[in-house]
């Protein structure tokens, strides 16, 4: 950890806009010994939008305990402005469970990157659909959970799922997880579940996306990271990219290259979800990007 | 005029792939005197699939006319394979029309790439269901023709755009022109009329892509040349290219920076329409690029 | 002008960071009955850095003059934190002259999408050491100045320029202009002369970098635009943009995509300077792009 | 192996330019049952430049050995046209060294990769001159070989590495190895060691490139692969990328970026290594890709 990880705390915001919320965010950090070091804001309009916020704020010399900082920005700042909001604590990683089924392409390098300290996470556990990939998690030393999913055990299947996960994961990444999650669940992690759709969304939604590409011939491929909705494919993105191909690849090669997107994608879907980048704003999203 | 343009002539060839093409091609040109350059091939399957052929070859040396070469080529290898074919020269620059309607930003510049040589084509003439661009058309010396298109008139209005053009030109590009063509009036320039779309097909067909995407929220907007089918923004695609946006852009500033993907996009399908470089599979392309 | 232009205004700080500037800031804007609208902060080091402050805020509210708020803010705010700072409105444009010698790629599109309102700014004046590009600029209704430079007056050269431009300019545009300015010219316009270098800096620097591209046979070329300083091609950058290219590139071909990557660079520099989104650093930039 | 990989045969050539070559090669192969399925070709120049050729074809109906197909093409074609010329198999896997210091970035991907079948090559040693890496190496059932270099050493280490290599290698990936190799070693490998460079070449030559980008304030940064000549960090380039940066990124921030390009530009450096798409024309490449 540096010293910055250790130092650093984050708040997010958003609220009606109205003149003043600057000032009173501010100057109620500044009372309490804290230091912005990063401060990015934005309106939604001129007059009559909406407000996000985040900022950056360094904490050696806070003069109260992070229980009286959150209670007292609550009364003091957030009520009076009608602030949706959280704090939070770089040195406090987010845990990330992560559900899969066979395809280990962005499950691997999200375990890789954690295991090394390159992604500020925690993985508790992993939960697949399939056995496979038992060997490859439970040597990264965290726990792996088979339940099998069929058209008859979907709900305790699901049910399953969310003892394991209850108290213990503040954020589910689907790693090409090949099962549809049920409204009910998803509402227990509301955005927070994150998706990786392979493709260039809003195009080619549905099954084999890259076939779909190699038939219309298009020039780019794309990938696309959301937060799960109880609408499938369509909740708030996060994240999209494209990469360049030809009449020379194959239906599988472009999978092959889009994997490649996918990961890329996802991982930085995952990486500003954990840094506290990300808002959401109805069907879209804010992302407070370096 | 470049030695290189004086010179160079192109090939281009698609028939059923099967061995000995491409000594057939490579052995008559060097027969008749012809030095390839630069030989670009493609074959869709291994086994029983089309062969794509681009291929230029220099000319100073031919032993015959160029009548000749044709009438030879098509007799001793195009029909004993089946061949859709076709032979161009550099120096013989392609004429192009461009329909238009307000939005100047795609017209310009290719006009203004022409005009500096910039961009292998002459420019005959410029027909708009509009008056407004005329004085920016006339000043490079190019004939400006306004024929309006109503409910009414469109029938009697293609009529005449089709008079206009007959003989005259080899390709025509749609810069932002916002009529519909009828699949008749398409007929007559198959694989020769030449669209930008504003969006980043499929996604966002129809009117108003850029407050589509605004609305959606995506992180990345696109826009796609093609051409022009019986079937409205679905022919084959020739080129795409994507700029990334922000929650922070406006659904103007989505369309300002989309025109310029616009433009962009639509440049290197038309240069690569006039550089023979596109060969049209069903409905894809076989895009030939450097 | 939209009617966010008609009461946009910004405000741009520097200085040594400490707790409590953001408070200072905000308060100070709000009791005048400014509403911020976006706010991008940034400090060089959790301890002991840089502030750097980019804020719009709107007007209509305002409880003072233009003056009185500068006056106010100035010794209120600016100077008991030291700060370097500026308030501009987005309904004044910045005054933008342009110096190049004979390509016309740049220039052209500066004076394009200036009379078009597509770049926030008005042109009074183009100097050239050439009298080519006369008709193109005077047909937009713009002065254009010959000044021919030698080796033996130069200095003249540079005192006639500098007299055409006192007082007119806010900011000097090197659209590919041939000459090398002395450091005594570029001590009247600090941090705001802005160059094209044609290359990716600090690779290449000198004389015909696209022949060395060629020669090096890089697979990427790139632009770079930068504030001018004494030290040529070294001050600080503001944009750098790159292309990939092939072995199929000549030297000629390379110059000419290289053209389009100055152009695209080079608009985004002056653009983000005429929205003041750029602030100098050292020997680096600050950009707060959108 | 797919049905392609085990019918997939390539050819490449490097020889003087003249009419003729492309007749001579498809004639021989067309006649002894090859089947072209894929043909790039360039020449440097129209008139007396060099000719480049890779060629890919189907081996199923070869009416001889692989050995008198070598053979025959050396006696007939090769030969009277100056060729130097290789001939390989998709089906025989270049086998491959890694040599690596402490940074894991680049094995790791390399290694996983290939395990998976997703990298044409088999690896059969990983050299280090460290032992951190050996149980990461070792999990792959792979041979890890520690060989401490130091200042006094060096001749007598890298004899030691040319013994572990001899007849085992085809290619050498330097995948961040801190030692500069002695042109005596590079000498046993000509064109066959690859290295990733962190940066963009022919920028930041030298040590610690993305603190000097830092330092520098670039918008971009990249890294380069090429080939190991015996002049350091100057061979020919194979393939670059870069990545967008801002002022917000540490210079720790840049380097685990910069990590990232390295490792895509690395992998893509290798595979068209190993699927036989490069010629090194002198200090440049010829790169053949989809």
């Amino acid at each position: 950890m540096t010293m910055t990880d250790a130092t650093t705390a984050r708040l997010l915001v958003t609220c009606p806009d109205k003149p003043g919320i600057i000032s009173a965010v501010s100057t109620f950090l500044f009372n309490h010994g804290a230091n912005i070091t990063d401060f990015d804001q934005h309106s939604s309009d001129a007059l009559g939008g909406t407000f996000f916020l985040r900022l950056e704020f360094q904490t050696p010399d806070l003069d109260c305990s992070r229980d009286a900082l959150r209670n007292n920005f609550a009364s003091r700042v957030a009520e009076p402005y009608g602030m949706q909001w959280q704090i939070s604590y770089a040195s406090e990683k987010k845990r990330m469970a992560v559900l899969v089924s066979k395809h280990d392409h962005v499950l691997m390098d999200l375990l890789w990157r954690t295991s090394r300290g390159d992604m500020p996470a925690v993985i508790p556990l992993v939960i697949s659909n399939h056995d496979d990939l038992r060997e490859e998690v439970e040597r990264f030393g965290i726990e792996y959970h088979h339940i099998p999913v069929t058209a008859d055990n979907k709900a305790e299947a699901e049910a399953e799922a969310l003892r394991l996960l209850e108290g213990r994961v503040d954020v589910i990444v689907l790693a090409r997880y090949m099962q549809i999650l049920s409204p009910e669940f998803v509402s227990h992690y509301p955005h927070r579940v994150i998706n990786i759709h392979h493709s260039f969304l809003p195009a080619f939604v549905g099954a084999n996306p890259y076939q779909q590409a190699h038939d219309k011939g298009v020039k780019l491929i794309g990938a696309t990271s959301h937060y799960v909705t109880a609408d499938l494919d369509q909740g708030p993105i996060i994240e999209q990219n494209v990469q360049r191909v030809s009449h020379r690849h194959s239906a599988d090669e472009l999978k092959a290259l889009g994997q490649d997107v996918e990961r890329q994608v996802m991982l930085r879907a995952v990486r500003w979800h954990l840094e506290d980048r990300v808002i959401v704003d109805g069907n879209k999203t804010v992302v407070f990007v370096k």
